[in-house]
């Protein structure tokens, strides 16, 4: 983090005042010349809604550009939620990456930028690295509790959870699995970050954020069910951020931990994707979860996927070719 | 069908011969000159089990090449289907738009063309047209049975069914409605078909065979679950076809009815899609079953679709971003 | 002409009633399955104003699809138009091929295919030719007047003039050429086509209609000016046609010839394009009128085009860069 | 060939005069409107040279555009031949595709067109089939003797050969032979065509000209070696028809025969490439000729190909990488 | 600019001797190793005119690819000036994106490096920034005056003007002005930079170089009357510079000034761009210059762009099509 | 070399043990993550044959993704060599830019990155700069003998030859010349090279190994004689390192020198390729050794190239058609 002030500043520019009581719709404005528009820019959708002090939630969707629950829940209230329903401040931006969002890709099909990846940031890189950097020095100061949606994208699956991470500050820690817990999703979980590097929640959590992520689908898709848990989700975070009045319901939730490089499979060849169980599904160490069959020929045997522990299947890979490399399993454990 | 006899021969060759008994997996080979293989072809993977006299089916998979249950259940059933478990013949093609199925899409990549609309085909015209016209006057004339696999694909998703035609001859059309019932889908649908132009369907059915087709699920990939019905499927069909000497096991079905173009919403925006309803959720005439968020700004009201009908969401629009035009949503009505 | 009423119904369906009072606003919907919409379809804009009885006009934009002063003056006058102003009907669509205008490109990005070069078009054809069956089958025959705007596109600019053609039937021919003056653009042009195959112009001419056509700028832009010669060509030509009530304003037109092959130059090298007079300059046979620079290295001569003619230069190569084959200049000849 | 005079007339334009003596060049303009060129062409460069009574040879390189021995003589013959070296006519045009010679590729990037499965072509088609119209109808009927220059291409690579086919007029097959003798290549070939259909051999054979075709080699490329086979046999077919005066040299050819479908091997996986054997090493019966590796693993076994007659090895896929369905190896049979 | 004598020297290596009298056509060579050239190069066109001693200029075009006034004035002085004319040097580079020229596009194909963002460059950077880095480390060194053409491209257009910056140093700013006026543009501009990030002017400014540059028109065109304005300006700067000897005819110029954000207007919506002034008309505040209408409809209102202050139209989005985030408009006030 | 082992770890993980006796065959996984696979990854084949204690040999094929010689030689001795033949080690990575070995281009698809140009790599930057860092900073430091295969690729084609570099270190120089002399193919060269900027070569050198590399041809093909020199330098190669037992049988070598830059010879044109000399043949200074025909036209003149020195044509340009800054030839010296 240090020399973060030396930078020049971002050069996004946002149509909203942070400031102001009210709702505001409006934009952050980002130049960006390219072939097709010489003095042209993206224009990333933001709302601020404020009422009077408090404290400032950042909800955030779209982090990647095929995860939909996120995006819809956010566009939702954006559009309902009343400044006199509000104590303090909430900044939405439900398509962060927004060029990845309109095109409906992973990353940004400007610059293949994986936002996700891309944190800290800076203002003289690519579009992606100055979102990144707006959002790292813009923003975040700004906020006390970031909520950033995730599901599993076009590519893979999830049950559906709301997560954070095991910190070093255990007071944060257990701040943010609070925020977890009242966001209610059917699962939530305990993460343990092996590789943190360039992502929007370490960024936040170095911060000292209160800061909650989630994955609540994928295939690219979302469903009325999945929407639901995110716009409860939301409500939950937001009572017990004290933003909105009511006390948060309580809604149960399963603690699913991933213990270990057991959890996940790997494909080695390209082939057509058999699940052989479906997400929730318990699975035993040895039992066959899914096959990959050659398709040049018929007549031969499949590539078989075995479970390397017990547990249920917590994510899958979700198209129906894979190709070698392709992570296609995840077994979660359920804490009693 | 007139003229056809006047057609040069295809220029498919099969590497198995369809007249020997036992099993045999080899291909279609279709020559495809093109840039980068001057006397390359497509090789579409086949296999025939034959075992004595007896009547023939033809199963197909990859009409559609982003269509995962049939291929799966017929890459299984074609390594494991023993000879002498036959009666008769099986003809199986898992992939039959093989390139499409390669590349993971609909239509070919190499002609663009829709196989299923492409039917009764040319040996002179595109790869896709060539592949329409081997199946029609090479394939065809060789089955009694015909069970084509169908999925929503990437862009749509389905109440699992399998389905026949409503057709003139009451006969075959009983025919046809019987191995539905064999094939013991959760949903069993009698289709009228309004625009029969080109289907592999028409094609089959004006030939006198008994025909079978499906859809099974969607979105670009395929569940256990879903697998299973097309497993479950073809072993009944195959056994009501008495090609397979078990009786079949009774697995019910509901019959599923799509009266009318009331049945049918499209868009008329690009946007965001909000599912209101799941798969199999009942609804009912006004109802909103479904929001279309525009993207390009926060604040503003989403475009609503409501049912026109009561019954039940058959199917629905896939990917999170929808154009002006698509699909959004088919209702079905079940029968008592 | 004939097998015309053998060929199947075009699959194109209208949401707007052509014989209702009023002014309705909908769609042309084309079915158009395709990889990212297995049941998606294309809605071309339309709008028809009707009120009571009279003659019918179609008006058309975006044939092509870089070429805008049409598409702006109709979208203007779709929005506008109040139906107890009209006596008869007018029939707007503002963007014909509508994929390629969404596009911005002129042809087709789906089938690329060129409109006017696709009459009559046909039902079981491409998406472009389903547009141009429909035309030809559905709308042309409810249509008296007809007139389908131009101009240069991405490639060609023009002086600004609307045209028709010399025809067989004198009779037909003095309506049109009354029509054209009627527009009263700035120059008009009576054209003796030499390739009619394909074109709209034919295809309405053959039926009988007054049919205008028109070029308007070109550069794939449009300015205020050539907007308003569109905007105000409408006007005379409905008000000619009786649609609008009162009697057109006079607005003077120059008529211009071009004679033949010798009004039109084309480059053989590809280079850097320099023209060295501008639309509407005078210029006189052997001048040289534009020059193109290789553009490998320096120091080389130009390649040099002189005109064939005297006359004025009524149309130009548009891009900076020009390949060999591209049309470079269009001389044409005012009448005293 | 019935009804070839109701066609329109050809929409290519030829800027020779083909009656004219001495040596033109100019262009086949082919008018092709698209996105980039509205009124734009393809300009392909064509030679005349002619001198008096006496017949016509037509010469012809680029019929795939990646195959460069014909056109790099066909070039030089082009600015070299003296019209009072010549009787009669020759008309040259390197490069037929001129597309796709442009693109270095076998088929046209403008619509994917292979010229030489686009015979006998049409009028109102794709550039591609018009160029194959323009050859039909105006240059055949001028032409005497037809030299259409053919090499592997980017894929396959060939022992030098020039050949004709075995026709039924077996006075027109003998003055081909003798024409393919007198071109001098290394090896000459007498080939049964299984597969005619769209062929400018079969074209020209059909109208009885003297037609010689080649294959001189391969891989996108030429050697000086391999050009020097091409501008001998050029000198030899034109003295051999009595166009050049001096008599022609008399070079050994090895006359080669490729006697039925044992001769081809195609791969059945995709894989890297390992040739065994060279252009023209023996090989016998049984022996393994060439190998495919997996790519996706080590550790495994390639696939193996063995020769199923004994010869010696005339031609061979070409790059490093192989896709099942392509052409590995052609044996042929020296002639004693 | 520190650190810059510990870089690497420039991987391009000039063919031209910049120290011999005379004329020099030569390319600059920059190595470029690619998957279609192995061991291939960029090759740009320079020209030097050297005659004895005396000031150098430096004259670059094609800083972005789709600006045509520069390139074809330079290619024309680079063949045409004779060193007898010339007193010192003249080093002329017509394209000096040169991979961007010939795509005719804003930014490189090869790396999409926008030129006039890459300053000061790097010689172990992309092809982009080795150009910047070359023009930096040895081309600025060796010259006094430099002249850099702009025009607005593919989707702009600009009311011709020559312009240099407000600069700290007053006597350099006074250098460059009276450079401007020496230009004798229709306009000319004093331009405040407010994000002067990665330019060739900052650049050469740092250097202490009388900098001048242009916008001269758009649309990726030119006309015989915008790139007169360029050849004249060429002419005016080379005499005040003292390498041309004549004294400059004075050309009257009106000075036109951007005072600050209120002269620019940046679209929110897609859609059809109507202007409703032109380049040069005035405007008053308030007034409406330019509406975007929605394109998925017909019978909406269209979004609509009002002149925040009085001026005269200085600069216009150029396509028919607006994408949200393009700049529409900026508006100039004229000095007295 | 400075703060290497202040990096990050590389995210490269290798699924064999490198310290295990016997044969493994397994992969280096690169963490991917990309729009088509969130959790996907690169799966590289690594194969270590180990026995007791002695030296190690890395051996590398594919650093350009479009050479074949060292894949095929690898990926057969990976399937071959049996531990107890060895003594100590050998790390085998037949395709080591696995993404553009699997393209066949030279760099990757995934980022363009040249691998030869990214050493010593970036743990934390493209995954081609992940690659080279994990051979420097893994691999190498487990080597003592490097064997890095290249041949021309698809643009360049070569004499055969092994080659090392002129070092400061005259004991590890003379090392690596034993090594090629060892390796034993038809030419060896002893190279000077001026731009060692990211290269392996300078890498492996850097850290004392013995390092050797070659060119075997090229065309982006391989023969069964270029297959078997690659084959016969593995074996010399490893019995010159003692890790093979039998002493290496001794094959004659010539050695090949490439003085400066009169060996280069570059086109400034692009056109048709027409070589006049092969590889291998005797040149003269002055002698004509290839043209560059003009396409665009026929009757013009070629562009010429002659040799600036006396030698041999040591490589040449491959594709049939050139472009200018393309390298067209390379003339070696023989030494006596």
């Amino acid at each position: 983090m240090s020399g973060e002030h030396d930078l020049p500043p971002s050069p996004i520019f946002a149509t909203v005042d942070f400031e102001r009581d009210g709702a505001q719709h409006g934009f952050l404005r980002l130049p960006y010349s390219r072939d097709d528009s010489a003095w042209g820019s993206v224009l990333t959708p933001i709302t601020v809604v404020k009422n009077g002090d408090g404290p400032t939630a950042l909800l955030t969707g779209g982090n990647h550009g095929d995860e939909y629950e996120g995006p819809i829940a956010l566009f939702d209230l954006a559009r309902s939620l009343a400044p006199d329903a509000v104590t303090g401040r909430v900044i939405i931006v439900p398509a962060l990456n927004y060029p990845a969002f309109r095109a409906g890709t992973r990353t940004s099909p400007i610059d293949r930028g994986n936002l996700n990846r891309s944190f800290p940031g800076s203002p003289t890189g690519t579009p992606t690295q100055k979102i990144a950097d707006y959002v790292t020095r813009v923003l975040l100061p700004k906020a006390h509790y970031v909520l950033d949606f995730h599901s599993g994208g076009k590519t893979l699956d999830f049950l559906p959870f709301a997560a954070a991470h095991i910190l070093d500050d255990k007071a944060q820690e257990a701040a943010c699995f609070a925020a977890v817990e009242a966001f209610g999703a059917p699962y939530s979980v305990k993460m343990l970050e092996i590789d943190a590097v360039g992502m929007f929640d370490t960024t936040a959590e170095e911060r000292g954020k209160v800061f909650v992520t989630t994955e609540l689908g994928g295939g690219g898709s979302a469903t009325a069910r999945s929407v639901g848990i995110a716009r409860r989700g939301i409500d939950g975070f937001l009572k017990h951020a004290g933003i909105l009045s009511d006390p948060a319901e309580i809604r149960p939730t399963r603690w699913l931990d991933m213990p270990g490089a057991d959890c996940f499979t790997f494909s080695e060849i390209d082939g057509l994707f058999e699940p052989l169980v479906d997400l929730g599904d318990s699975v035993t160490k040895g039992q066959k979860i899914a096959r990959a069959w050659p398709v040049d020929r018929t007549g031969v045997e499949p590539f078989e996927f075995w479970a390397k522990m017990d547990g249920v299947l917590a994510a899958r890979h979700f198209p129906g070719l894979v190709k070698a490399g392709d992570c296609v399993s995840v077994i979660g454990v359920l804490e009693d």
